[in-house]
């Protein structure tokens, strides 16, 4: 297995209809998610790490080297973006056009569909005059295809991913957030900035009743990991101090937050009031949120639960006492194909265009 | 000017007592800073970057580095410290004996003394002994210095760096913190991790009406630029995206995190909600603490406000109505001197021990 696939997903289902040799990609800061149909239509997902902020100039040869991923070459390409948002690009126009570019390059004759919160499916010439309505608009093709398997139901949607948790509501079909924009959505509190791994725990700080230490000395997959809640093995090399990411490095690099050390002779049991306080402050921040959101509807009747860092919903949901029936879009999609949702959202959302 | 001269400060004075040949050093885990008295008692200060938690490899070579920019090679060394927090270690013991071994080497034959929040100055075998004693002791060598000079009052010293605020009460001279360890003092408020320029503005989140995005986008280096309220210039490579930090680049980055792009036609006036968001947050951190370590005493005579970051508690004092009076380390010791703060403390901590 090369470098490049250790982080990777690779699952194949047959789709729902028939939509041949079409590469969907949500380009991310971090991960190129893609989803592919081969010839015969079976749907394949596989998740390819790309740090954009770092490596701009080399976008080209990452879409590239996603392309040689796909069994046949892509007769059709759709397109979601949040990689825009990456602190390399001066605002988010230049990094949707940046973007959108690499695509262009790669892609080359073969036809482009990009993902607008406005419209839907657009072309390159109207996704570049209307970029605003491109960038990170992956929240709202997933929430969409959402709809389209929920139209009879009130459904609200926490997608929490390893940096950010959306929390959308999906009223009879129709997406029903106030905000369409990152700026928008995090005044709603329809976007929390808190993922079930990358986040730094000094997130947290100002949510929790005892103080942090603000340094990047831990994160939220430390705590996912002395939950015994990790969907995925992270490198080393992504830790805070490049030290594993294994139950004694993990409560190590918490009680570092406080202050205090890891004695050599350690139980978890001892630390159990330290990562209590953590979980309280973490899964705090999503109910607030998540509150705000359900008291703008009347009723809900399902939770729907996904993103790789389902584990913090998931928690959230198993301290509260709710009326509403929970799902995960693991269940669903299965793993591999909810860790590339908005990826297989777009594949879906095309299908319904096929048909019309 | 050398590049490990860039960020330096070098400033003179004579001493208040006669103490010679003496150097007296803070070892943190981005600046070693020193301060050293000449063969005719002159003080001189200044810091040397260096990023511990990196390079602990080239400890011995930074201190070897710092000797060569005393005048004359020194009889004594003072030592104080708080790079042993570094997630380069595996605890605080292991920091302080790593940091120990480097100045032994580099010393060799010299007398060495190290400051602990126990017994004042100890000899290297107590230090090593007694590591947790020694471990970031340095805001109790400050404390215990100023006690001295205001031994008649009621003070309240309050330490702004980089990415730390330390709040210490010294009655008639005594420290009177209730905490002597960074996690004692965390709890009681008595050490807040908010300083004036490293601190990623992420650390305000949950301290803020609104949101933020919790990525290291801006840091409250930023914050200070768009104040106008910058001590010292920082490298742009020490910036988040590596642009400068100049008005522009820093507005862009605050921005960044709120999900909002700068415009071309950017006037600061129309982003004073955004800033005063940020400041409302960042002064209120340090008045709670600040409040909570007032309350704790009857009364208190002066605040006395040190530190590169002194800009923030600063803006706290001009947002309270306040009874005491209100003095600056810059102005009794000097910028330089007060950059230095700590190892200058120890220099005249050990002028009255020789005086004995």
């Amino acid at each position: 297995m090369s470098r490049g696939q250790k982080h990777g997903y690779h699952h194949a289902m047959k789709l729902e209809s028939a939509l041949h040799q079409t590469l969907a990609l949500d380009i991310g800061g971090a991960n190129i998610k893609a989803c592919y149909t081969d010839h015969t239509g079976v749907l394949h997902a596989f998740s390819q790490p790309f740090l954009l902020s770092h490596h701009v100039d080399e976008l080209v040869e990452a879409l590239n080297g996603v392309v040689q991923r796909c069994p046949q070459v892509p007769q059709q390409w759709l397109v979601t973006m949040t990689g825009e948002l990456c602190d390399c690009f001066e605002n988010r126009k230049q990094g949707v056009h940046a973007i959108l570019d690499a695509v262009s390059t790669v892609a080359g004759q073969v036809p482009v569909r990009i993902w607008s919160t406005t419209d839907g499916f657009v072309d390159m010439q109207y996704a570049r005059e209307n970029s605003l309505a491109i960038a990170s608009a992956n929240w709202h093709a997933l929430a969409s295809c959402l709809g389209r398997l929920h139209a009879d139901q009130r459904l609200i949607l926490i997608d929490t991913g390893s940096t950010t948790t959306d929390i959308i509501p999906v009223i009879h079909g129709h997406v029903a957030t106030q905000g369409k924009t990152d700026a928008a959505r995090l005044v709603h509190h329809e976007l929390v900035y808190l993922g079930g791994s990358l986040t730094p725990l000094m997130a947290l700080s100002g949510h929790m009743q005892g103080q942090l230490m603000n340094e990047f000395f831990a994160t939220m997959h430390d705590l996912a990991v002395v939950m015994g809640a990790c969907p995925q093995e992270l490198d080393s090399v992504d830790s805070p101090d490049g030290m594993p990411y294994d139950l004694p490095s993990s409560l190590r690099r918490i009680l570092r937050m406080f202050g205090e050390d890891l004695n050599v002779d350690w139980q978890l049991a001892d630390h159990a009031q330290v990562i209590e306080s953590l979980l309280d402050a973490a899964t705090g921040m999503i109910q607030f949120a998540f509150n705000h959101v359900v008291n703008r509807h009347q009723s809900i009747d399902v939770v729907l639960i996904g993103g790789s860092g389902s584990w913090l919903p998931c928690q959230m949901l198993g301290r509260m006492e709710n009326p509403f029936a929970v799902r995960m879009l693991q269940t669903l999609w299965g793993e591999g194909m909810s860790t590339c949702a908005c990826a297989r959202a777009l594949i879906a959302l095309a299908c319904e265009t096929n048909g019309k």
